[in-house]
């Protein structure tokens, strides 16, 4: 795949028949994502009273339910829904909106989904606590599950919390290697989607086995999807000229595709491009850029995206055919393909 | 009882034999105790290679392991400490830290037990991360001991988050409840005490009944320890003659003898008060305490506590009689004799 327009190409029409792009709806698991809602805000309700606008603009946290749908579009897939299903649903979705209001203030953003961060407005203590009331209510909730629920969503979260503490103290380093990078992201991402496939089949009656396969599967989706995301991040923007550096590069966070270009890149112009970025040069974006296309790096970050993408698509040859299955289908390829 | 000198006085000789002042051990199960920092110690030791020095410093955060104390005395008092009891005692401990973490963010804090803050060290980012980190792992610890453990554990951590956010959004709210003050230290602090003795009775078989009445001892030590910290805060430094003001008055948060105080005071006087906290006036170290020996708020709110270390000590009437129920009797009158 040449990469001389280093913006990625539009999503293709998906595969699968009956696949609702996220974000518009998962429909057959659609009346379950909105009981896992319904579940999220009542939990939330008992604080509605002294912390009412807060707890409300919470709500622009909400974005594509893709955990929510990933673990009900699994449990569905396998048998049944159950209302285990629509608790567990709810906590893992808590347990990601807990993480996106700590990397708000983590990173400092005042915008989120077009609307003022938790941090931007309410200040840097009320986030702290406001994630960290997210996460022990979402365990609350797992516990009226039962142990082994607790358990799936505890590692989870262990390694959700290790990748997001490794993401920052590596911070600066721009020798990271590939291990360091795929740690990060196995971590930060695909921990919790790995935890929405296991629970999805557990509570559905699957296997251990089974059950492994949609960890497997939710693992390599989290993988692709992290991937891809980091992509858009660094040449995805309107501004994919060159103009702007991505978000990642100006926190001098390296990703996938800028850590092949410097393992790539004859070592002397190696290092003088990681002196640009320490130093955040004028004109860096057009540096990097241009060092990306002579490393093919872009293409094969997508090459390496697409085949977490494909391992995804094997892990759900264990389930039988059927609308569900079409879907988590298209939704490996959606991964790699979309735009936001 | 006078308030002339609203210094707290100096701890009496406790009552009960076999007294250990904490912090100097609590001998019956001072192996136990160790038992718990093990775990505590294996737990966080997978993080070691690489935030080594991060985890390694979270010792210092250690203190008077009041909490796991509290549970694995009243395990013993019950019956029998069992391996669940030490996996419970660290999970409490662990959440207790990461409320201290948390807390030392919050309060942009530099200094913990006479070494830097973790946040001081290491940055707000990594505070954040590394509390979150504590957080899930305490859960997922509990995770190990069965279902109602972690629903135990969830809902006191649940009250906690609560009180501390609370607490945060309460901040300069000059008009400060007694009932507001309630609720925010019921959370922040009596909560995990209450989980500790409701954890230490019902894993050493104890009825409901009786790890009922032990959650209440732990209730209500709690609600006696946090107002005689407020109270230590605002006149028992070395500065009692008010040349400077306690934290938590700086930082215009309203404790239990300047509430009583300003409900006291002639509704002018009152106002006058509001207006010098609120301006932070030069000399309000010692016009509140005028203000608070005029309305005998210090004395009140010593009685307050000692009210509730009693109502802890009676619930300790459902325990056989022995060396561990006098410890945690002779603890009662402690924490409201304590001078740090």
């Amino acid at each position: 795949m040449g990469t001389a327009t280093p913006a990625l190409s539009p999503p293709a029409a998906p595969a699968g028949a009956g696949y609702r792009p996220p974000g518009l709806g998962f429909a057959p698991v659609a009346a379950d994502v909105a009981e896992a809602d319904r579940i999220l805000d009542h939990t939330l309700s008992a604080y509605r009273s002294p912390f009412g606008p807060l707890i409300e603009h919470l709500r622009h946290y909400r974005g594509k339910r893709l955990r929510p749908a990933l673990l009900l579009l699994t449990a569905k897939a396998v048998g049944k829904v159950t209302p285990q299903h629509h608790t567990l649903a709810a906590a893992v979705e808590m347990i990601h909106t807990a993480t996106l209001v700590h990397d708000d203030v983590l990173d400092e953003a005042e915008l989120r989904r077009h609307v003022p961060t938790v941090n931007a407005g309410w200040g840097n203590k009320v986030s702290i606590l406001l994630g960290d009331m997210l996460f022990t209510h979402a365990f609350h909730l797992a516990s009226t599950v039962d142990r082994r629920a607790c358990e799936v969503i505890g590692e989870a979260t262990n390694r959700v919390c290790a990748g997001e503490l490794r993401q920052v103290t590596e911070r600066g380093n721009l020798h990271l290697t590939e291990a360091d990078y795929f740690a990060v992201i196995d971590g930060k991402t695909a921990a919790l989607t790995e935890c929405c496939g296991r629970l999805g089949g557990l509570y559905a009656g699957a296997s251990e086995e089974v059950a492994g396969r949609l960890a497997g599967f939710g693992r390599n989706l989290g993988l692709a999807f992290q991937i891809a995301d980091d992509l858009l991040d660094l040449v995805g923007t309107e501004d994919a000229a060159g103009k702007t550096l991505g978000t990642d590069l100006e926190q001098q966070k390296l990703t996938l595709p800028v850590i092949h270009s410097l393992n790539r890149l004859p070592a002397v112009d190696a290092d003088a491009l990681r002196a640009a970025v320490r130093a955040g040069e004028a004109g860096l974006g057009r540096r990097v850029l241009h060092a990306l296309e002579k490393t093919q790096s872009v293409a094969y970050a997508r090459r390496r995206a697409e085949e977490f993408a494909r391992a995804a698509r094997q892990e759900l040859e264990c389930l039988p055919r059927g609308e569900c299955r079409l879907i988590l289908e298209a939704m490996t390829d959606w991964t790699t393909r979309r735009e936001k």
